[in-house]
């Protein structure tokens, strides 16, 4: 039967012994880290993948010989041993070697019982897994006749009796674990968590520790920190099973707890020593695996046996917090606690979360577009949700889909729904900037917005003010308010983000709108602001009173006039943000939407404007459908409005200059940044550049203040990248807003593109949602390109991202590698930034090779 | 004076003279080639552009000297000559040196009458230009007393009497010119006919031929070709100026003609001995200047005096027809011939032109979108159109801006006007397509949808039913119906056309989507057909009313059973295409337009379309709104819906096959050409060519035909261009959608930019409008990557460009110059791409440097 194998078949673990986790699974090397610390493993025998894959194929060991090892008459688990314990990997089976002669010998030491209770535990288990029988013949509990029923049941189904030669056994467990490994459904399973098409599985038998017995006996595990939290604590389970009298001639008590409980007795308080070999296992296992270990055991007649241990299950927040404990104990380097961390998880940090541990009843499901859970009354409009916020009732704000004029509405809510949209639609672009839970696309929930009615798909109707929680990780509409576990800033998080700082090579900033975004930017440490939109700024009811004014009026001067009464509003917002960053940088993206967003489109608002505005209604009407756009996106905004309506810049470049001087003066020196929006020729920013210059110069000679600032572009279009080499003459920076410059490059409307996204991204048209994740090939190329060129120009120019992908750790690596100066996010996204960005400059450290070249 | 001029102040024309066209003007060069012909011209001086300049600046030549090469009291003429004729330049004053002296002796050898008119002439040009007095003083004709009366006036303007000296005359009279050309005006008029900034003027001085005389005496032109259709004819103007009794004794009669003409005596029935040396003159100046020469002439005393002679003004059409004839009569060479008509003039051949001699009534302007000219009755909307077209009465559509539902309105009308939009507006680019003459953006209109009225800026209100001339090459409306010139598709234009193919290096197809555009691209020789749009094809009212049921289907069988119904039709449709293009090849660009373009946006049309459909009101409201967009261009069209509802591309490409079969089995065998429109990744391609070849099987199946088809993409998004390495795995040829790969490269819709693009370009933000001229710096380099990578894959990739560019010979350079395979344009822009192709090829054969490298 060996003639062919050129690898060994099995191999009894001993610390010297030749074992790999690549070769022979992660759990075989576990065990023979243990071993060789010295741990009280039973006799453990390692089958190599190889080996394994030969079984599926038919070619058995010679199982006789490895029962062998195990002594005379042994009883054997078998368990599987993957490459990556996330892979998963065929039920362990245990008690192999049971059989009528064993049951026999086991009932005279052990009681009857206790023999019928192994030998059942194995029959069900080769009957369902190894016989692939009917588990309803075989799921009965272990009870007087269970046992000869189910070796019956079995010789039925079969028409052979049960298999009593243990080599046989041993032998048939191996080959259903090896074909099950093989198996469609496992193959699927393992490959959804990242496990690779050629991912192969090793097999773990061991000598069972018998858990049963007259002495000290039982079985349970043991773990040192809590999964939740990461706080120090000793948890676990254990359950005595001395079967026998006493050895103080006393009937023995069901030992049920591990630690003292007021429940029952523990085996803390029933056998101290005991417990206390269990804490010195646990240390070194602490200690010498650098890991938090969950430790399996069993206690074979007063003696421990560590069975197995692996890594303790643990939330996003315990993760960080055992990570820093580690390294704070000096049992990992810093450097390896921050690998430990994967990015994505702290953002589970940041916002409340339905507590996994309660029922929840679902009312439907949407595209889980910006994490973190609330539970609030549902309001239809902006306008009701803001009357809600007045009554300090917390709501949850339900729309077909956002536009700007329901971002005041927003703001008012705790979460938001809506029935339309995708991953970047305006309400999740803009829930996830100001770090609302938000549920889109929710199209399984019926709106009626004149009934104000919400209907799910089961028929139950909701109205105005009853209560519902979004749950915006999951993507989960839920009824009523679920419990919720609380986001945890604790100083483990704050402690693993500072040595993210020390480490990383590459800047974060945030984009924040607004003194609240400024204040969260500074909260999680952003090195300042990328992306100040001002648009948001005008949306006031004052404001926009006097927008109107502004775009209804006829000449440059009377736009100015109106324009005047802004200027001190939109600088009391520079002041504002100025403050809070402290002499941070903070760059302010010029007015870009179209104007029409400023305007009302139904017959009630032109109405209202009319007589706002002192103007026959049909002219209101006309000049309003004079400014309405085909394509808004491609249409007469940003910098085209800039040059030729310049009066708006010329007021925001003011307003900037004034707080710049402002703000100086009674803090840190400002220098502020302003950013060209959709610029796509060279002239535009020589036309702007012209007039802020002017502007500054006008400033400084009024206030008698200097001041420094730096005007960049927002490189948005294809043609800005392409032409980067000349637009960087006249820019200082470059930011590029990966938003516009992924819909220009696909040719794709990011509020269109949901109708369709799902289905390209299922038949893998696109690999992924561009506007979820940057599209490497095509709009990083662009960036690529931009870069390159901009700096041949202009080697001191400093290139960021702006978009909506700044934050995501594959963008960061690609901006790393590309030599940009920072990346710009959601402040909800600046830790996971901040922590991405120090894993890749690690990963960088440890492949020194590929830094060379790209990174200047 | 002359000691800082280091060249010659002025120079005496001989055969061996140094002059050139550079340093002396063209008509100093011209002047010396027909001295070297030994035309009898009277003897002449010209001053170089160096000397012109240093008399602008003050640095007078000597001006006594000058006089005295043209020997005692001469009288002389001083012509402007800068290098190009075109660049305009002073006007010529003649009979410097006219004094009371030469007056005086003048009246004594030809008369008072004559010496007064002369002496006249000179102090009326000398007042107005020299001197520069008020005109009124200076216009009175020439009578008893006017002379006197002049040089008091001369005298009490400018406190000195009229100049005596010709020395000193002739010094005034060069500064006034050398100055007249630095002014602002002459500038910006040269500028204009793109004169450089730095063209100099060089200067003429010839000694006059005294055309009064008592002996044979007078002044005229002659040419030999007419100049609007440039037929040959000898044609010009003679005034005999005889004004002493004549050598038989009579007195003498005015001759008043230069060809015998019915209305009085010429100058070929007086003096035919004369006329004959005209004659020999013409053909001399035809065959050695290789020229149409227009020549004047005076005629001193019976002998001619060849005074100047310059190129023949002409129409576009005598262009062709003159370059031909000298061509054909061995005076040039083709290819001179070829080089000899400026492409872009073609297109005025193509078209009829409103008359330029009769008057017009202008009652607006616009811009020029598709030229010719045509007059028609008003009509408001597309369903009068077709009403008008049915009576047989030609009508122009005049509307706010049309859409796609106007197609068959403008089919039915003779010329589009429209209130908005610009070059590439929906109206324009669809009549350029179709060859209809349309003004856009004539916003000095002021329409009236409702009332059905038209009203001028000048208050005139037009109704339905009018007639209007819209003149699309000249941006006029015009009232009424003016005069107009037929279209002259002549054998001049058909031989040039041949002959460029002969010359030509680049293929040159027509974008044309039915059998009327494809005929007319067969008419003016296209290769083929690079772009049939096959959306129109779903416009026709019973086939809307299928699409619209496809739309409202809710599964793919629907859908499929739907379309079923337009197979025969859209097959219909193909064959036709097939049987005209006669083997030519033609590329079929399958459905592109989202689909709410076929759904009614009105209230009414809902109502009806719900009638029609026997489905709710409601639904059909709710279904019209779900499929709206917030930007079509970026939206569900293209290949999207190609790969979302398939169905449509399955029908598609059905019908295009079994087309195929029809058309091959009847005459040249067909092998259509299918390319996918939008296409922004490669696994598009991929899909649809797995569907595309089954298709073609099942209908190879069905037939038992076989037959070859190839399939390719249209490259519309920026990431396609960049991509185009892996979409040419799947793709037989790549065109290019200019189009929208400016839109998308600048984020610019075609459709809202007319509101920005007149500032953009007056501020010199973009050179021109893109969406007219190629940007070959930024889309252009998209191309050029584009065609690079996708020939890296597949070296016999054929590549083109079919967006509306590809007319443009400055889009053909540059196609060329990349090594594309053809370009494709509107059918009537076929003669100016095959001409302006041919230049290309002509001129790159003079410089075979440019050649290397780029082209393939």
């Amino acid at each position: 039967m060996q003639k062919h194998a050129d690898f060994a078949e099995f191999t009894l673990i001993e610390p010297s012994a030749d074992v790999s986790t690549a070769r022979h699974g992660w759990r075989a090397k576990c065990l023979q880290r243990l071993i060789r610390l010295d741990l009280p493993v039973p006799p453990t025998v390692a089958l190599p993948c190889d080996s394994v894959r030969a079984i599926a194929a038919g070619q058995m060991p010679d199982t006789a010989r490895l029962m062998a090892l195990f002594g005379a008459a042994p009883l054997v688990s078998v368990r599987p041993s993957p490459e990556n314990p996330a892979w998963g990997g065929p039920g362990t089976v245990l008690n192999v070697g049971m059989n009528a002669e064993r049951h026999a010998a086991l009932a005279r030491t052990h009681g009857t019982e206790a023999a019928d209770a192994l030998y059942l535990r194995f029959v069900q288990a080769f009957a369902l897994h190894v016989a692939r029988l009917d588990p309803d013949m075989f799921s009965a509990p272990p009870a007087s006749g269970a046992l000869a029923a189910a070796l019956a049941a079995y010789e039925a189904e079969t028409d052979e009796p049960f298999p009593q030669d243990p080599a046989r056994q041993l032998a048939e467990v191996l080959r259903s674990m090896a074909r099950a490994w093989e198996g469609t459904t496992a193959r699927l399973l393992r490959a959804a968590k990242g496990a690779p098409a050629e991912a192969a599985l090793g097999l773990v038998v061991q000598g069972m520790a018998l858990a049963i017995g007259p002495g000290r006996s039982g079985s349970g595990t043991i773990q040192f920190v809590e999964g939740v939290t990461g706080a120090p604590q000793i948890i676990g389970r254990f359950r005595g099973q001395e079967n026998g009298p006493r050895a103080d001639g006393g009937i023995s008590e069901a030992t049920l707890f591990l630690v003292a409980d007021p429940r029952g007795p523990a085996l803390e308080d029933v056998a101290p020593e005991l417990f206390g070999e269990l804490l010195r296992h646990g240390r070194i296992c602490r200690e010498r695996l650098r890991e938090e270990m969950q430790i399996e055991f069993a206690i074979e007649d007063g003696a421990i046996k560590v069975i197995d241990a692996v890594r303790v299950q643990r939330s996003s927040r315990a993760a960080v917090r055992i990570a820093v404990a580690l390294a704070n104990d000096g049992i990992i380097s810093r450097e390896d606690a921050l690998l430990r961390v994967e990015p994505r998880a702290l953002s589970d940090l940041l916002h409340f979360q339905v507590d996994p541990r309660v029922p929840r009843d679902r009312l439907g499901r949407g595209i889980a577009a910006s994490p973190g859970a609330a539970t609030g009354k549902i309001v239809f409009t902006a306008a009701a949700a803001q009357a809600s916020a007045a009554r300090d009732e917390p709501c949850i704000l339900v729309r077909r889909e956002t536009a700007p004029e329901d971002i005041r509405g927003m703001h008012a809510s705790v979460a938001v729904l809506t029935e339309r949209g995708g991953m970047t639609s305006h309400a999740a672009v803009i829930a996830r900037g100001l770090g609302l839970p938000a549920i889109v696309g929710a199209s399984e929930l019926r709106l009626n917005g004149r009934e104000r009615t919400l209907t799910t798909a089961d028929g139950r109707v909701l109205r105005e003010g009853d209560t519902l929680t979004v749950d915006g990780t999951t993507g989960e509409v839920l009824a009523g308010s679920p419990a919720m576990l609380e986001p945890a800033l604790d100083d483990g998080f704050r402690t693993l983000l500072r040595w993210a700082d020390n480490v990383r090579d590459i800047g974060i900033r945030a984009n924040a709108d607004t003194p609240d975004d400024a204040r969260t930017a500074r909260m999680f440490e952003a090195e300042g602001i990328g992306l100040c939109r001002t648009e948001h700024m005008f949306f006031d009811e004052d404001r926009l009173t006097v927008m109107r004014e502004m775009i209804f009026a006829d000449t440059g001067e009377d736009r100015r006039v109106a324009l005047e009464r802004l200027l001190p509003m939109q600088r009391a917002d520079f002041i504002a943000l100025f403050d809070i960053m402290a002499g941070l940088p903070v760059c302010i993206r010029l007015f870009d939407p179209p104007l029409h967003e400023f305007l009302p489109h139904d017959r009630e608002g032109m109405r209202e404007l009319a007589e706002a505005l002192d103007r026959p209604l049909s002219e209101v009407t006309r000049r309003v459908e004079a400014l309405t756009e085909f394509n808004p996106m491609l249409g007469m905004r940003g910098v085209r409005l800039g040059i030729t309506v310049p009066e708006i810049y010329d007021m925001q470049t003011r307003a900037i200059f004034e707080a710049t001087v402002e703000a100086s003066r009674r803090g840190a020196a400002v220098v502020p940044e302003i950013m060209i929006p959709l610029v796509s020729a060279k002239r535009e920013v020589e036309i702007v550049k012209t007039r802020t210059d002017a502007v500054a110069a006008a400033v400084r000679n009024e206030t008698g203040a200097d001041f420094d600032y730096r005007l960049g572009v927002m490189v948005e279009t294809p043609r800005a990248a392409l032409r980067a080499g000349e637009i960087a003459q006249h820019s200082a920076f470059l930011s590029f807003g990966t938003n516009d410059l992924t819909q220009m490059t696909y040719g794709l409307s990011r509020d269109d593109a949901g109708r369709f996204m799902g289905s390209y991204v299922a038949q893998g048209v696109y690999r992924e949602d561009p506007f979820h994740m940057l599209d490497e090939d095509g709009v990083g190329e662009l960036l690529l390109i931009g870069a390159k060129r901009g700096r041949e120009t202009r080697p001191e120019l400093t290139v960021s991202i702006c978009g909506e992908h700044g934050g995501n750790p594959e963008s960061i690596s690609f901006c790393r590698a590309a030599g940009f100066d920072y990346v710009s996010c959601s402040p909800y996204r600046v830790p996971v930034a901040r922590l991405a960005a120090a894993h890749f400059a690690l990963l960088d450290r440890a492949r020194p090779q590929n830094t060379a070249g790209i990174r200047r």
